[in-house]
């Protein structure tokens, strides 16, 4: 079984039963499968072909490598050991699409993702289709295939995930374009508005953190421990866009002193003076979003900064970033859900933290050194994709992600 | 006037036959212009959207920037200056297709191109058709457009040279896919087959080089000048794959005798094995070309090598290069027009070369410096844009140029 | 008062019993300053002058740097301000020997220090010794300067983390050279020997860690706060050479199993096969230290890992680094001090950790960002500066730290 | 017989008259080597020990590199194949200071230099000293070693560019430090002073150039050959500061105009403003020599200008940079020898050049690719040392050789 989440817990149903619940169970997650397969694609349909073929910078993939990347994960995990006689749609996507599954074979460098002009989108959308249509043969019969329940819940999961990628790059690739193309005229996300309200406060003592519960979660929620947490204060709100720009116009990116020298050597290298996607024109601050530049709107959560940033913000304020397990205990008190959150937390494995085996255990530990935990979830998150022990997790300079700030205060 | 080319002659036509005479030119050239803009378009007619949009590399330009930079120089150099109340297509289309011309204003970094999705493929197809019926309009009158005669042909021979680079840059962007996709299943390029034959001698003496006569030429060959050789031979043709396959096969890219110290880095920074484009599979020689990955041909000419590896192979035959001086004089009596030959000789300006006043004067002059003159053409030069007295140049290091060796030896 | 140690606690002494006890303390220190400033010397005692020159990485500074440094953290913060008429021994040295310190001026980049040839070593001896006499001029009435005490004592543990530094970038500077060159032929260092043991075992519970006590300690250490702990059991030694050995031969840096993925990536880049300092020659690994080349011996703890590679040791063991709370709990029971141990934990400041006003704030809370912690002192730590709180931090890149590993087990 | 540069002369002599002049012609440089060899120890008596290690750019090799690679190719080239029983100094020598001679082994890579503190200075001039009582030895019975003579020559000549390379490489490693150390108080250099004189004016015709004659001349002064020349001008001095100050503040450094594509990148890369070792300080032009910093002399030749600068100041002249041919067929009438003279001419090799073959072969022909040729000789240059047939080479950017300007102007 995988990600092991269910390991200590009894299985106390008679075998008619389980078998009933399963098959619930999978007839579900495959109408998930569709859902989720849909929308990838129509977050796309927005797009001209060019745009799905570009890559500024490492960070971004191009839009065209998402849609055939979360494809590959059912050809790979699921299609090809369990289907008999099924036949790869081509062999070579294995070298272009895979990501990080060095179980899998040699993968392309990944700067060299924006050099690829084919496959063309064209041809990966055929093959989304093709791996559909094979899915759906697999699943026919549902109740021969319960055991693959938690790898299709992965790949809906994994692919999800892609889908906030998706319109994290889209913007980048639009927001870097000197001519700042609309992606829709329509609205795309529900902003929320800061109100004024008091900060809520803890009282210190030993909380448990980490996921359990029935639903699906990550390999890094599990593990389920116990912390000891110090009272604090915590906002209800995160920081928006008027009390950043308080920052901004204090000299928050003149004055070292808010800085980490790694987030000071950042701001210097790269001549930072606002979040990303802020421009100055003509005397008033604007934003570039998916609908073009706008004027800034005070109100709204502040967007895209980096740790460096919001850690800076926090020494200004005289407050701190919470820790995950702070996060984690006051979530239910919490509007949260509409930027991801740096936390002071590094990534780093839970108690008995354990890799699942074969390529599926590659997925979220080799990543549990040098980055920050976020915590969260967005307003580019998918529905039903986001959970309070969700650990996200960015480098330090990174920003094109929806991440904003939250602030605590320590009570002792 | 631009580029001087006529400085010295004599102008004794009567105005009448004057006026008749530029009239005929212009309509000729009109004629050229069509042909030239439809050509551009007929290269690009092979590809995928998705081709126009990538840059692997600097030196390599996205196909959609070659047709709007060339179509920018039409707009920007005659319609803007000439046409009344002509409207440009996108004021911001300047900062994007500008290439070089500092006078023009700010230009996009080179290595930025392959980061743009917009404008699009589409977008720019119609601002070539809309420029090009401008230029209809400009030109209804022919004879009111009399002075414009040189821009006008300058613009022919520019966009000429982008075709060439078109088929440059679409080798490198489909030949570095790891599908190595097909351009076209018919046959693009016209190949020469070496045949055994003496080699020709030159005598000693003061000869004349640089351009003289009627027709159209760049202002990096005028200067008509003489020079002293000495006595030379010459081969008539091209080294052939399989001559240069010899080389390989010795150890030539193993023995730094044969190597600049420069040439000698670059080999073994970039483990160098083979000119480029050139596979080892499955125990055979392969070469990726605009038909697909073919059989590696050993009678024809050996391309897209650089000019280390051009003085390399020399220095191993006990030979040289050419001087241009050399190739020039020898010219008439050669096989040419195949490969891009390099030269021994630096590209620097002839005696008498002078900028032209404004941007134009920035087409040549700014250079000559740090780069070789390779002469003659190849199977990608446009038609009507080769002459004997053409000067082309590229860096030392660079091979994704249609270029080959021809080689010399000294009698004295 | 600087880094608010004493913060919360109650002063019940009469004053003149602080003041001798504070006289005490400082005539005391002032003994330490003398035993510091010579220690250092003679560590450089045994360089040629073109040792103290060099800086092979940027992580290293040039010997002489370090003399200088530490000399004009005395000028900077202690002489200046307080002795009245004190002249700067020359004023173009703050910009030659400031470190970090950002309230004081422009810093040298750190990669230029070993460009500079001058001041030369013998001038800066001099330095020292001007700054020294003034120091003892200055403390010559040791009652008027008791306000002095912290920032004297923080100057000496500043000299005594050079120390070590002075070890770290010597053994890079000489073992780095191709000659490797002797820097003494008597025994630097006293050694551990690894002896078979049980596993220690420590019961879950809330703990206590950070510092507290009448001694010095850094910022980094304070804010001593409780912590839950699951059950586990630490080996009471370090891992040793021949431990390592056996991951190595077992294929440890060819199985990306074992790492994470920016640790892969470092493997791979740097084509990394053994410890810092490894040599296989003839058959037979060789290890450089301050002797010289020596043969491996098996006993040893291993030193010179980097933070990957302690990691990816734990996971081919199946067990893990103990965080640093762990670490800290079971100190009082494990043979420590010869090795600066990696921890799980990342460098994030303790609950209610405050910088401390003014240039000193900069010492340690500007780093707590993508580093690791180490725990424990290693062989080369100066005598007197170490502690079971100590919180040393380095990237889990680097490497020319005396680095050792120690594993744990979670036992629930 | 290396370098063949008598290859077409006819031994006349009887067997008798040869031997002694080649025995006078080898006590003759003999005595030349004694003076060579202590004139290398001179030029570094004025440094401190940590001025022979440091190495601020690749370019820059550090004072005690050229003194023992000077020494290396003696003991490498004439004592290991010659003096029989001859034990070398230190085998791991040839590692340490072999510099391109790619035929003797592998090399250090050149920018690691500056990372090696030893060999140390002392054990550097024990080398030398060790090799040439060696020489001595070898050269005891001179009869004996009359094939050596070309060698010996070669090696002194080899020495004294090695001077030149000290006193450029001493100048940058003093005037890279924010202390501005003085090399020397008394007049090192002397200085030419421009006088206001006509142009001198040329015929056209067919001229010769190239080395002939008696005396030592490097292998790419051979292959004297015949030229065409067009009539042409040229000023009898270089150009002097205050002239190359009327460019600065007519604008030069803000004007495209005047400059290469390349050179116009490396004036905006690298916010270049003036002449190298030229400082505005306190509304006044200083200049960095070995004498210290000092007010920039109007009437003195302009130095540490690159082939862009010299270019564009050519161009803001409307005139041109000279020919290596037009130099050196003007050189007898020309004030020449204060300044190394950038030409318009890029660095190849004359008609019939031929490697001399082992690695001696490698000394000039390795390089004669993407460089420019400087003709004359510098204050720096060595007595002996220069000829007007002398070609040195550098590239366009570089600027720490003692370069500067001479013009001329096309008559046709």
């Amino acid at each position: 079984m995988l990600f092991g989440k269910n390991e200590n817990k009894n299985f106390k149903f008679t075998l008619m039963e389980s078998t009933t619940i399963i098959e619930n169970k999978i007839q579900e997650l495959l109408k998930n499968f569709e859902f989720v397969r849909q929308s990838t694609e129509h977050i796309c349909s927005f797009l001209e072909i060019e745009d799905y073929v570009v890559q500024p910078i490492a960070d971004v993939s191009p839009p065209k490598w998402h849609l055939g990347h979360t494809t590959w994960f059912f050809e790979t995990f699921i299609l090809i050991p369990n289907l008999k006689g099924y036949k790869v749609f081509d062999p070579k996507y294995n070298y272009v699409f895979n990501s990080y599954y060095e179980t899998v074979g040699a993968r392309v460098i990944r700067t060299d993702r924006g050099n690829l002009s084919r496959p063309s989108v064209s041809e990966i959308y055929s093959y989304r289709h093709y791996v559909d249509e094979h899915m759906r043969l697999l699943f026919k019969d549902v109740s021969a295939q319960s055991e693959l329940k938690d790898i299709l819940e992965l790949g809906i999961h994994h692919e999800q995930q892609h889908q906030e990628l998706l319109y994290m790059d889209i913007k980048y690739i639009l927001g870097h374009n000197p001519l700042f193309p609309v992606y829709s005229d329509k609205k795309v996300f529900d902003e929320i508005i800061r109100e004024q309200v008091k900060e809520l406060s803890f009282s210190e003592g030993v909380f448990e953190i980490g996921f359990q519960g029935e639903g699906f979660c990550f390999d890094n929620e599990l593990g389920r421990h116990q912390v000891y947490l110090d009272a604090f204060e915590i906002d209800p709100y995160p920081v928006s866009n008027k009390e950043y720009l308080e920052f901004m116009e204090d000299g928050g990116y003149e004055n070292f002193r808010f800085w980490h020298a790694a987030g000071w050597d950042w701001v210097n290298s790269n001549n930072v003076k606002a979040p990303l996607y802020w421009y100055f024109i003509d005397g008033q601050w604007m934003v570039f979003g998916l609908n073009g530049l706008k004027e800034m709107e005070g109100k709204q959560a502040v967007c895209h900064v980096n740790y460096y940033e919001a850690a800076a913000f926090a020494a200004w304020k005289g407050m701190e970033l919470p820790t995950e397990a702070q996060w984690e205990i006051a979530s239910k008190s919490l509007e949260w859900g509409h930027r991801w959150e740096w936390t002071q937390s590094a990534y780093l494995p839970y108690p008995r933290f354990k890799k699942a085996p074969g390529a599926i255990g590659e997925y979220n530990g080799k990543f549990m050194v040098d980055q920050m935990v976020l915590r969260g979830a967005s307003v580019a998150t998918s529905k039903g994709h986001s959970r309070n022990t969700y650990r996200n997790f960015f480098k330090s300079h990174q920003r094109w992600q929806f991440s904003g700030i939250r602030l605590v205060k320590s009570l002792t």
